[in-house]
């Protein structure tokens, strides 16, 4: 089995260079056994709550409960959030995937849809009878992100609406206005350089008070993971199944590691490693980035159009220890995709970018 | 924090003894961040599945899907294999919550209780219209077992409907007839000794079926977690979204492991520490077995009537290293629960025993 040195593969992506000391740390504590209903897990909990808090800027009003995955919150935001019309704007594979759970739940989702690799630069139009609009902050298979002014302006038309935002890929990364939002969602094996197996719903009280409403007019929002028991759970840092204990355990210390580390100087060390990246691939004779207008460029995400080199530059990197990711579905063999999270140093981006620009 | 030697808390319960070296090898193998697109991956969950058909003696016809829990499994079972009628038989507090998330899935759900700490020692009648049977194997509340030739007569009394067992916290012990049921589900984190965070589903073609019809008329069965998804994704080993690819991998070798040791030895094993801890609660003069027809006994959650004696007891054992199982729920103070599964050694068993006997 190969295990190259620095995976840039968007997800699940490297670890946080700090895990392998954690999960050795828990083994020794006896976190893999300890019991989800233990005050000692209340207290995990509680540090990963008060951590995301600090390290996100998080208010108060927002509440944190975990699921299985990413997956599960798109499924739990429809099923609790929405009687009949929820909104999609689609910009690549992962937001649309969000848009047909809402079909299959038998809602009437509407979709607007940006062309592959571009933004929304159309005049986005959202009926006045919309109950959830679904914004996908960083679409991992286009390398497409939402600018958030753009994501203000939405919210500033549309008060009303809940807007949910699927930050899987980008947080800790954007410096969200809270006040844009009502819920927004991540998974551990992105930017937090976590294994997978979690999933992380921040959301606030309109969402509670929906989902209280469509409950107690006799509509089904689900069992044990409806925002009303996750929210009964939560109060006492406990969850409603056996969760994934371990995993909760790693965040907490993770997130207590980057708080260390500090917020600024993450998202500063993200911003210039996609820069010097966007640039070598945008003076690059052959090669180029897909999100051709700057301004929706994602910063976590990072796709180029490398056409017939694909496999060349694959071969490349991997000689030199590096893991490309590859394009995401019909782009596969003519793009790569760079993961840049907090894991991801500095030195590995600009060795990179000598080895792209040397090709 | 303490970590007791030995944990008899029926789960989280005591990792299989394996399991921390398995951990070590993830990590050199690069598993925590490997995709689960990944042709390695596929590989892992195929070891699983041939090595839980090995292991269980699971037929061909049965499919293995992972889910994020157990808990989880309740909701999919009601979601997709229930339009209306389900029958519940409750002999503690984890089959009636399966119940409840029929209710709360606002299906037409049948109760049949048996007293706490009692089996169905009485006419079980199901209505001919019943969709599906659940039943809970193993107790983990009360310790009440369900005899495999009661399974088989409900079977053979109900043919049309769908037959499923939850096995939570008894798998891999029991020697199910597989014919006598239509889907079994366990959770990772009880009998085979992993950190929790996955359920596991055997599901065979008649729910396949079932699942399908649903969904052709219309009915919502669920998204991604659906039959028809799981399957279709299982066809390729692969699942629909970002799995807790680690616990997938640590239970393909914790069954490896069982597989080497054997499940015959294993069963045998079992059913010795069962023998002579139900035989120290019947002789002893202050305590007693909560479950008083041996028949309906647990071999893997024993369950103590403990009466005033309880803290003295816990504290007695936690002083040589052993951690008790609380009661459950308003047992909390008159009993012990103690877990006896694959990673519980005989000489431990005989230890307690001792310790007990000395009381």
């Amino acid at each position: 089995m190969t295990n190259p040195k620095i995976n840039f593969t968007p997800g699940p992506s490297q670890l946080y260079f700090t895990v392998a000391d954690h999960m050795r740390t828990a083994f020794r504590e006896g976190i893999p056994s300890l019991s989800h209903r233990s005050k000692q897990f209340e207290n995990i909990y509680k540090d990963t709550v008060d951590g995301l808090r600090e390290l996100l800027g998080l208010p108060d009003h927002f509440h944190v409960f975990f699921t299985g995955s990413a997956t599960e919150i798109w499924e739990r935001t429809i099923q609790n959030l929405v009687l009949q019309n929820s909104v999609h704007l689609v910009n690549g594979s992962f937001s649309k995937r969000f848009y047909e759970v809402a079909l299959q739940l038998n809602k009437k989702a509407l979709l607007l849809e940006a062309p592959a690799g571009s933004g929304f630069e159309f005049d986005v139009q959202i009926p006045g009878d919309t109950e959830l609009i679904a914004l996908t902050h960083n679409e991992t298979s286009t390398g497409v992100a939402l600018p958030l002014n753009f994501i203000s302006a939405i919210r500033e038309q549309n008060p009303s609406a809940l807007m949910v935002i699927d930050a899987v890929s980008s947080l800790p990364h954007p410096d969200f206005d809270y006040a844009d939002a009502d819920a927004v969602f991540f998974s551990v094996q992105k930017g937090f350089g976590l294994p997978a197996g979690l999933g992380v719903w921040l959301v606030n009280d309109r969402c509670i008070e929906k989902a209280e409403t469509l409950l107690s007019k006799g509509n089904s929002i689900g069992s044990y993971h409806n925002i009303p028991s996750l929210l009964q759970h939560e109060r006492k840092f406990q969850t409603p199944e056996t969760p994934n204990v371990l995993a909760i355990y790693l965040l907490s210390k993770v997130v207590a590691d980057m708080i260390r580390r500090g917020i600024g100087k993450i998202r500063k060390e993200t911003e210039y490693k996609a820069a010097i990246l966007y640039q070598a691939l945008e003076k690059h004779a052959a090669i180029g980035p897909f999100v051709s207008d700057a301004p929706w460029r994602s910063q976590t995400v990072i796709v180029a159009d490398t056409g017939n080199l694909t496999g060349t530059i694959t071969e490349t990197l991997l000689r030199h220890g590096m893991q490309p990711g590859d394009g995401y579905g019909g782009h596969k063999k003519t793009q790569l995709r760079f993961a840049n999270f907090p894991t991801h140093a500095k030195e590995h981006f600009e060795l990179l970018v000598d080895l792209l620009d040397k090709l």
